[in-house]
């Protein structure tokens, strides 16, 4: 407990459970780091803020600040993917805390002679380090201090800018404390900025009925990439289990001809590292993979580690799986619900090593063959938080471009658990947020609270395990609504694609689920459909790519609007050189209208300032010359997106 | 990074600084510890509390309960002094899952058998843990488990609450995880109940100018007693330096017979392990301490690690103070002000080593030596933080019953760190705390943020050094109520005693300080004086002894009360049994009515209920049988003392 330092540097952040996990970015942000530092007494504290990337072996420094209160701040950039390190260094700067003391003296009209011998220590102990010209002015210091003739212009030089800019250049950092360390897990960008979008594959064909293929998926590609989307992510494309397989709608028993759940994977065709027979071979899988590359289209991957009873694992390791005392294997259950169609794989094996390798083989396998950059976690949740982040560290410390999303709609503190241990993006409650007050209270909670370092929203209107409340039998205008809320409150978002752009919101009756699921069986879908929905859903997606203020979740504000029906928000980049104000009304039948407030200081601006807004849908211009303005929206085009031109 | 658990514990509390330095607790306290608990998938998740003394070898074990949202809660007591450390565990309890499991298959009429004979393998793992009756029923259990002519039987056993508790009893901790360890100081209770005055022995003297003596001390403890006083504190009784002795008011120039201030320590007649002639010798101090203990009254002690310029350590240890190149000693300034009386310890000395242990011995002197057990440490934070972790770890590890104040009136994060490195109390804001909403904002901070876990709170209405603008000029309505909301807001008050009494509140123009201050004076007072506030003072010190409620600051709930100079607040003790309602009214020159709404929840009173409410004051009873109560408080009394009968 014995320690002579004399700052006390506490409350480091960013940081998460104290710095054991990283924190996330992406590449080129800035990372702005706060601290609260103390010393005793009166003496000027210095404070730098170290950061290496861990391949690097010298720290990088930046200055601390004093913001008030002794909290202290500083930033530094990633510019490279992997893990940064950061800490913080505090200490007392006695050359700086001497000039501060004889600049008091001077201006009370003291007598400084013995100060200025005492400051001769601090000019020799750096005149080392600096530069010639700063040698040069530091000798010619060192002069002016000892002799007494030349004290006016001593005590000019001691109080300069030009001395105080050298003390700080060099300082000597005596009795130095310093933090512990904190970890920034750099992704590429695309783990902050995604457009998603969801299809079968099986359901690709243009003929009704008819099973599709990887082939026929192709032609489908430009008009996904025209709209703007950049990730297209299918569930499950390998074999699925004969064994207990499922029935349309989810019944148990499947009929002759039934496709079954492609989450029941595994048969005598293999398992999570073969392709279902029916959807084509590797090559069909590889040429599609490179079709969608070549229209900057990433195919993302369902990782769903669990299997049908037929699945080759079982015969081959039988021990992955959990074996009752009547000889039969466990299936999947919570009770009293039975999952006959799916073996849950048993982490409590005593070879659980070999089975988590195994899992993240399987991955590697389509990260190397295949070049899969992109997973979807099915379930993430019904499998340990360790095994998670032990097999997506491994896959980064390999492939940094890979990208997991944690599909966990689940408990809050298991969500933020899976995501704390790696997962790149998470879905989100989002899909339930419908009122002003909920998405209000929702967004200051993912973006304002500590999760904005490690829960990386991705915002989904529907998915094909959720139809929701919001979208059954709803208008054109909700599903207007609900994308541009998605697209423009989140950098990420998906849709399942083909039922959200024709609104085909036919559910099980009193439940959030899709009649005749896609989950269970082919559907036939109208390939080139084109309409309003669409067409809105591309120019939001573009004008996502023009607009770094889109392309990030955290820097949002919710702005003052007087009517419960309407939402607006003002969103900027980290310069703010970007900077969109979008206002939505959220009511689906009826024109709302209200009067917005500017936030005229984050936008530096005065009143009395004219800007100009410029609606990015609609091309018209308004200028607004006061904090306050109107806006009415119909649910016919029921948002404005305005750029802000000042 | 392999870790085969599946429960995850994250933020424990209570904890400060990640568990690094240790939470505050007094004897017989009860520490309530939540954590967040999660773990994949829908398996019943068990966790436990394990603490312990640092003096004993096995952990305790209490279980802990699920509140809601993956939030775990338990608690243990403290019952001795010293250093305790808890931790949680948690891990899948596979046989209360099973129970669970069966419980809800039975409720759906499925068949059970398979689960029957899973089930034998959880009470086999258990009955050698189990005692003779258990063993007997367990072993029951086997039989009609494997036997299907016993089905009926079977399952009726298989989910009874006996079997229940004894899975929870003997639970299997497989693939357990653990949460580091935390530490909580236990100290004695006077570190959270203590009443203290103060006055300087110089001015004990019956006759005036004349300078006091400890003998003529003694007779002034009885009626320090009778008040209910606990704790009398003494400025510094050290020698007092000569040279650059301070005049009267803080002049520079003392003149002949001119006392000095006595934290000007250090003369020919010895230092800080030694006693100022003109008060008497260390038999006397002896005398007076134990005449003190005999009334119940413990002396505390300055600590002011400061010296004089002819403090003997300046000759004996040259290298403990800084010395300047033109060969003088560096005296204490804050430029542009100097003390040239003062001499600040220089911790940066290469010898610092010697001079912390000459420092821990001056304490360890008067402790064993002379028995005192408070301390009341001078400008703590103008001396290193992490120096008085280590004096006050050694000191109380030694002498666990020595607590220690710190005297630090500046920023708040200053003032928290030298209470996080062990001070036992601390001085407070609530010497400048006025407005019914600048006490409420104080106490919320103080009682409900992490500050409760590590920053004690002393009370403080006025010290020598802070004559606040509110006593300037104040008259007696404001000091009852200054008084009142010292002791009925925190349990640790002190008060500048014959100053307060006899509203002595003269003042330097334009400061906050005594005009002829006691600081560089011996004053002369009447110590017969008995007064109303005198009388009210010793009122509200015996209340506090006798109700457990005003014996902790933590516990308390402001009321609302429709009147902005009407204060009301709710306190309790752990245990609830003893419950305090307090109203004042914070004007001083009118009486003020309003209704308070009585804390229905917390008094877990139902509409219509009536309670009596008893002020302890006057001896008044009222019976109240609404939610919202009239009071109306006079000047002349300026507030009501509720203890609340049900």
């Amino acid at each position: 407990m014995y320690n002579q330092s004399r700052a006390v540097i506490e409350n480091v952040y960013p940081q998460i459970n104290g710095g054991s996990l990283p924190i996330k970015a992406v590449l080129d942000e800035i990372i702005p780091v706060r601290s609260d530092i103390v010393a005793d007494g009166h003496d000027v504290v210095a404070a730098s803020l170290l950061f290496k990337h861990e391949k690097e072996r010298k720290w990088s420094e930046a200055r601390m600040a004093h913001v008030a209160n002794d909290e202290w701040s500083s930033s530094f950039p990633v510019t490279k993917q992997g893990t940064y390190v950061f800490k913080i260094e505090a200490w007392i700067d006695y050359a700086l805390n001497w000039q501060h003391g004889i600049e008091r003296k001077i201006e009370d009209g003291q007598h400084v002679t013995s100060e200025l011998l005492e400051g001769m220590e601090y000019l020799q102990n750096i005149i080392d380090k600096a530069n010639k010209d700063e040698q040069a002015y530091l000798k010619e210091l060192i002069a002016y201090f000892q002799d007494n003739t030349s004290y006016a212009k001593a005590i000019e030089e001691a109080v300069s800018e030009r001395l105080h800019d050298i003390f700080t250049q060099y300082p000597e950092k005596l009795l130095v404390n310093e933090s512990p360390e904190f970890p920034v897990y750099v992704d590429r960008i695309k783990a902050r900025f995604s457009t998603w979008y969801e299809f079968f594959p099986r359901s690709s064909s243009r003929e009704p009925g008819k099973h599709g293929t990887f082939k026929e998926c192709e032609p489908l590609l430009p008009r996904i990439a025209k709209m703007g989307f950049d990730t297209l992510y299918f569930p499950p494309i390998h074999p699925i289990g004969e064994v207990n397989r499922k029935g349309k709608n989810n019944t148990t028993e499947a009929q002759d001809g039934d496709t079954g759940s492609c989450w029941g994977i595994g048969s005598k065709y293999g398992g999570h590292k073969s392709i279902h027979p029916e959807l084509g071979n590797e090559e069909d899988f590889k040429s599609l993979v490179n079709a969608a590359k070549a229209l900057n289209i990433e195919i993302a991957m369902d990782f769903a580690l669990q299997a049908a009873p037929d699945h080759p694992w079982v015969k081959e390791h039988p021990e992955w799986f959990k074996w009752r005392p009547d000889g039969t294997v466990q299936y999947a259950e919570n009770p009293p619900k039975k999952y006959q169609d799916i073996l849950p794989i048993y982490y409590e094996s005593k070879d659980w090593k070999n089975l988590w390798q195994e899992m993240l083989d399987t991955a590697l396998y389509w990260v190397e063959e295949f070049g899969i950059h992109v997973f979807r976690v099915d379930n993430p949740h019904t499998k340990p938080f360790y095994f998670w982040g032990w097999l997506i560290g491994e896959v980064k410390k390999k492939h940094p471009d890979v990208l997991f999303l944690s599909e966990a709609f689940t408990k809050p503190k298991v969500m933020h658990q899976l995501a704390k241990q790696g997962f790149t993006q998470s879905y989100t409650y989002f899909t339930w947020r419908n009122t002003k007050h909920e998405i209000i209270e929702y967004l200051e909670e993912l973006t304002q609270t500590d999760q904005q370092w490690f829960f990386r929203p991705n915002f989904w209107p529907n998915t094909p395990d959720i139809n929701p409340w919001a979208l059954q039998g709803g208008n054109e205008a909700v599903h207007l609504q609900k994308y541009f809320l998605a697209g423009t409150l989140s950098s990420n978002l998906g849709i399942y694609g083909p039922v959200f752009e024709q609104m085909q919101s036919a559910a099980l009756p009193g439940k959030e689920e899709y009649l005749d699921s896609e989950k269970f069986q082919i559907r036939y879908w109208d390939w080139e459909q084109e309409n309003k929905l669409t067409t809105l859903i591309s120019k939001i997606n573009h004008i996502r790519k023009e607009q770094p203020a889109l392309q990030q979740t955290n820097n949002i504000r919710f702005l003052s609007i007087e009517n419960d029906q309407l939402l607006a928000y003002y969103k900027y980049d980290q310069t703010r050189e970007n900077e969109i104000l979008a206002v939505v009304n959220l009511d689906p039948y009826y024109a709302q209208n209200g009067w917005v407030q500017l936030p005229m200081e984050d936008l530096g601006m005065h009143e009395g300032q004219t800007i100009r807004v410029h609606d990015l849908i609609t091309g018209s211009s308004y200028h607004w010359d006061k904090e306050w303005n109107f806006v009415e929206l119909h649910p016919a085009l029921p948002f404005h997106l305005f750029k802000i031109e000042k």
